[in-house]
């Protein structure tokens, strides 16, 4: 299935018959170097200045064996070597002298496209732009263009940029249809802006290149996903409703949740992050990071797990890889050398601004099978069927960890081990696919380790960027890297700058994540500032509405659950994963399908009425007027509490659709 | 004088025992490679995207003969000769095959400081830094942190950074008292960041490189304008008093001149750029860019001028080498094939904003002294003593030139071109000495062929990176470039986004004036919505309390513009300069030596009253109060009026400054 051909200086090296190098003098297909990068970083933000020595053009080849070829430049090599396993191509690589810079172009065509990567949320089609792989804080407004990036960069350098993001990935979908991993965590940088080649940068050369063809989009996905792994099913509770993102201690959350239940809203549970305590900062409301229940806000807090469960509502918590300094977990971790270092052998401790915390050291198996144990005695032993498992991205480069291996080499695999931690101790306590916890930051192994993701710290605004709009982007490019479940905060988090959520945003926010992973609502960095639902009786009867149509929708949404499962499709998918043939739609980033038989426009802009609308060559009807269409540009009203949604007029689940149109019926 | 000396892999180059290249394997000084650029252009604005495909260390060497080095790796060399001509040393470099990258290491020590390569605005100390040399427009705020900026970046990616420029020349002074020139007009970057070289890069292989030692820093400066060339002086008339900046025809400019006379500003000329008529755009009030005198608003202009001329006034214009679309002078250059042409061959229209113009060839010889005629005609002829040669800086790269040379490679070579064609014009007239232009875009060769500089449009404000304090790095660095003669815009220029001049401003920037090359005000380019001197007579009174200083310092002033002409000296000069012992001068940027006998440390900020002083370890007296002190760290009273300025004890025209300090007393 590999074949080299040769011709004069040229190489051509195929794969099931599909150019997968081209190599020439001029056009060399490897490069090899040294560089030394400076890396500042500003809580979880970092600037990377990378500074190249020299870029060796392996200019030069010879064909070892059948299998192998050895690219070179006077005493400088590479020897490349392929198989084929499983039907992947592997591609691994030794050099003959140790570097610091790999540069590798694959052949690539004029229109191709590229998907995946992690999560993306300013594009999701990859092609023509360069992509770092470092993870890192997402970013407040992410764009050059925004306010509120302007003055978060004057703050805190905290402002972003179109590829800053908590997980990313060197994992990718070419329109030629393959997939294609490339097996390192050191930084590096995925560059599709040349119409001849892809340029893959790592900062040291990996382990190994995998890469694999499929006939179709889904059978990729499968494909992806055999590789990588997939997560437990999503627990069937997710779908009866919303999570309400509540804080206060007992007697206020229940006091909303009433409220809630009162005008209609299904709860499937009741997410408290404030279950450890609080604490107040200039930045907003924070959490007391001891993951220890609360007794003073909290009194009896199995009691009111037990007494929530009863009523069919669920409990989650919150946790994170960061204790607070001389709180009792803290103080156990230091005692055992469990938190990560410093350079002078000290804990490492990080000022989260106005409070201080160490780090797990989860390369320290001794330090993951003790947090492993904190996750299960405080959390999963309480009762709770999910929680937060936030951070992950901060991992600082000068961090001196218990593995010997340089922080800046392990800062992308954190995220994975952070995961592996909540996954190892759900599984040994046998809960796989009963609890399900989020995580925002990912990499290379997030697609097995975290039940579910959610798409970060979104503005609460409406720009492109980092508000609304971001949150499919997100999904849709970290579907296609081969995570199906996939949510948003309800009416976003960072609340800075000017930046105060509106009712319409809630509103808005709320009917696009009836069609995603599950519906969960977040009050927010600063609560009393921004709009929350439990303070408006309309909020709450339009969640009710949207509530009520997700639970409608469960029979169908357990399907899509089990494709994702079973075959690695994501729940939220591009246009094009159905509908290859329409080149159009390989630009979309504003509509999804939700599984097979869905297709979600969502509004995400402001003030709008009704919005455009293109579909896919087949026959579709509006979920909420009934109307059928067959394709194209088309227009809708879109009045909040009807979305442009449509399904397929063929759907084997048509019936359940149509008694939603009934119940849901704008008319 | 050059000296290799060799040990193992080590190749050490020495010029009067001097350190300039040390080379091993490990650390070679040269590099070739191969790149590929993309360059936006928006308005003189330029985004450039430089794709690097190699980069190859020439690791090893072999001595050729006691001038030259063979540099190599592979096939791949660069042969390096030195020969040394007037005690300077000239390398000239020879690679073995066309390379469209270059990289040159000379060595570094770890607490030099390096100064120059033309007008930098951010950081007068170019060490830690790297800067790019490719004129452009300023930049309208310059830094991340301004919101003018920020709105400057929205509307036409204006914003600018922190080495963004209209003169950058790869031209520099170390303080291991050498000066360095490389002799190429392509895109370049001069990088001062590491501690143990300088890496000076090209997208050719430059000509040559120069460097030549002194003892001393005036010395040094000797040399350095001994070899770009010095500009002839300043005509007398310019420190007689104010060039006003007016416009809006004859009745009014001479209303306000009027006004100004009465309330006892000193007035050395008329400086009315919108002699050839005036239009409105969004923007602003622009000129009529089409070089002749408009007898509407100016009727009988020759008649004015001589007029003015009686009364010791001079009178001043404008010129650029735009000229525009469908008028006499753009016809005619267009018949005559005089006009810069776009890839198809037709004129190459450049869209001002709601005006479309052309651009004269200046590599046509014919097309250049065709438009030395339009300045010698339309301005010199007319009895003008001067003008502002505007622009100089936009040469857009996909332009096509007679000379058949990439426009890539002549952008930078542009300004110089442009300040030719103005040289000639008034040295063919014999009136080098008694005319002054000024210039705002440079390039190596303005030192000669600029009489004056300006130091672009600064905002109206009070900001670092663009607004007042910004114009004395602009003129140490082109001072230390080798230009003697530089000042600014009293006022600024640039109201947008809200920026609006105040008074304050105003008469903080007039004080900074006094002590520049000439005083010169600017309307700005929203006349109307800004402070004007005319509309309020205490501000008057402030300028004429500063013209008046300004004509009694004209005999110290004499003296210092002989040493700029004879010596190279700039007349703005950083503490260094005369005090080279003093670690703590080589940071200093927000004070300067006004010739040798007067230190100038101006009002910048806003709301000041008085204000810390660094003085150097010598006797000094304080302009308006008499006061003696004997170096160190001061705080002097700063009130509007008496800005903080200091004569040397010891000065040979100390009887002067008395006298002065007399009249202008504080007290």
């Amino acid at each position: 299935m590999i074949r080299f051909e040769t011709s004069e200086d040229r190489l051509e090296i195929k794969f099931n018959e599909e150019r997968i190098f081209l190599h020439t003098e001029e056009h060399p297909c490897f490069f090899l170097g040294r560089g030394r990068e400076k890396i500042a970083s500003y809580l979880g933000n970092f600037e990377i200045d990378d500074y190249i020595d020299t870029r060796m053009p392996l200019a030069s080849y010879e064909i070892v064996d059948e299998n192998a070829v050895r690219f070179f430049t006077g005493s400088l090599s590479l020897k490349v070597t392929f198989r084929v396993e499983n039907n992947r191509l592997i591609a691994s690589f030794n050099p003959s002298k140790p570097v610091n810079r790999f540069w590798m172009r694959l052949h690539a065509e004029a229109e191709e496209h590229i998907y995946g990567c992690g999560a993306q949320a300013s594009y999701f089609n990859l092609r023509d732009r360069d992509f770092r792989i470092w993870t890192s804080e997402g970013g407040v407004g992410r764009s050059p263009a925004s306010l509120t990036a302007f003055y978060a960069n004057l703050d805190t350098r905290g402002g972003g940029s179109y590829d800053t993001t908590y997980y990313p990935e060197p994992t990718f979908i070419s329109s030629r249809k393959y997939w294609c991993h490339v097996g390192s965590f050191s930084y590096s940088r995925l560059n599709f802006e040349h119409p001849d080649f892809h340029e893959i940068h790592f900062w040291e050369v990996p382990n190994k290149m995998v890469l694999e063809f499929a006939d179709t989009y889904p059978e990729l996905l499968t494909r992806l996903t055999d590789y990588t792994g997939r997560p437990p099913k999503l627990p069937d509770f997710v779908h009866d409703g919303v999570i309400l993102g509540l804080q206060g201690g007992t007697e206020k959350v229940l006091g909303h949740l009433d409220k809630a239940l009162e005008n209609g809203v299904d709860v499937s549970a009741l997410w408290c992050q404030d279950w450890a305590g609080i604490r107040y900062t200039s930045f907003g409301k924070r959490l007391y990071w001891n993951w220890v229940k609360n007794e003073e806000i909290y009194p009896k807090l199995e009691k009111t797990i037990q007494d929530l469960d009863a009523k069919g509502i669920a409990f989650m918590t919150y946790i994170c890889p960061f204790l607070l300094q001389n709180e009792s977990l803290f103080n156990e971790a230091e005692e055992n050398g469990f938190l990560v270092l410093n350079k002078d052998g000290e804990t490492y401790i990080e000022d989260f601004g106005e409070f201080y915390c160490g780090l797990v050291d989860l390369t320290n198996p001794e330090a993951f099978n003790w947090y492993k144990g904190v996750i299960q005695k405080n959390l999963i032993d309480l009762g709770v069927k999910g929680w937060m498992a936030d951070f992950g991205e901060y991992l600082p480069v000068d961090a001196v960890l218990h593995n010997g291996i340089d922080a800046k080499k392990m800062h992308n695999h954190w995220p994975v081990l952070w995961a592996m931690c909540n996954y190892e101790a759900v599984r040994e306590r046998e809960k796989l696919g009963e609890i399900v916890y989020f995580m925002r930051a990912g990499g290379h192994g997030s697609q097995r380790y975290a039940t579910s993701m959610w798409a970060g710290d979104q503005s609460v605004n409406w720009e492109k960027d980092d508000g609304l709009p971001s949150v499919i982007p997100i999904a849709l490019s970290t579907g296609m890297t081969g995570i199906p479940f996939m949510h948003s905060d309800i009416g976003g988090y960072t609340s800075l700058h000017g930046n105060v959520r509106t009712r319409e945003l809630f509103d808005r926010w709320c009917e696009l994540n009836v069609f995603t992973a599950y519906m969960r609502t977040h009050e927010g960095n600063r609560p009393s500032e921004n709009f929350q639902f439990y303070d408006d009786e309309d909020a709450m009867r339009h969640m009710g509405r949207m509530t009520s149509l997700r639970k409608a929708l469960k029979p169908y949404i357990k399907t899509v659950v089990d494709e994702a499962v079973n075959q690695g499709y994501p729940m939220q998918r591009p246009l094009f994963f159905h509908y290859e043939d329409d080149e159009r739609l390989y630009h979309k980033q504003d509509a999804f399908m939700f599984g097979r038989d869905l297709l979600v426009h969502p509004v995400t802009k402001s003030d709008v009425d009704e919005q455009g609308v293109l579909l896919p060559n087949d026959a579709w009807i509006h979920l909420f007027t009934k109307e059928t269409f067959h394709g194209g540009s088309i227009r809708v009203k879109a009045p909040i509490g009807f979305p442009p949604v449509f399904y397929r007029a063929s759907s084997a689940q048509a019936k359940l659709f149509e008694s939603i149109q009934k119940k849901f019926s704008m008319t």
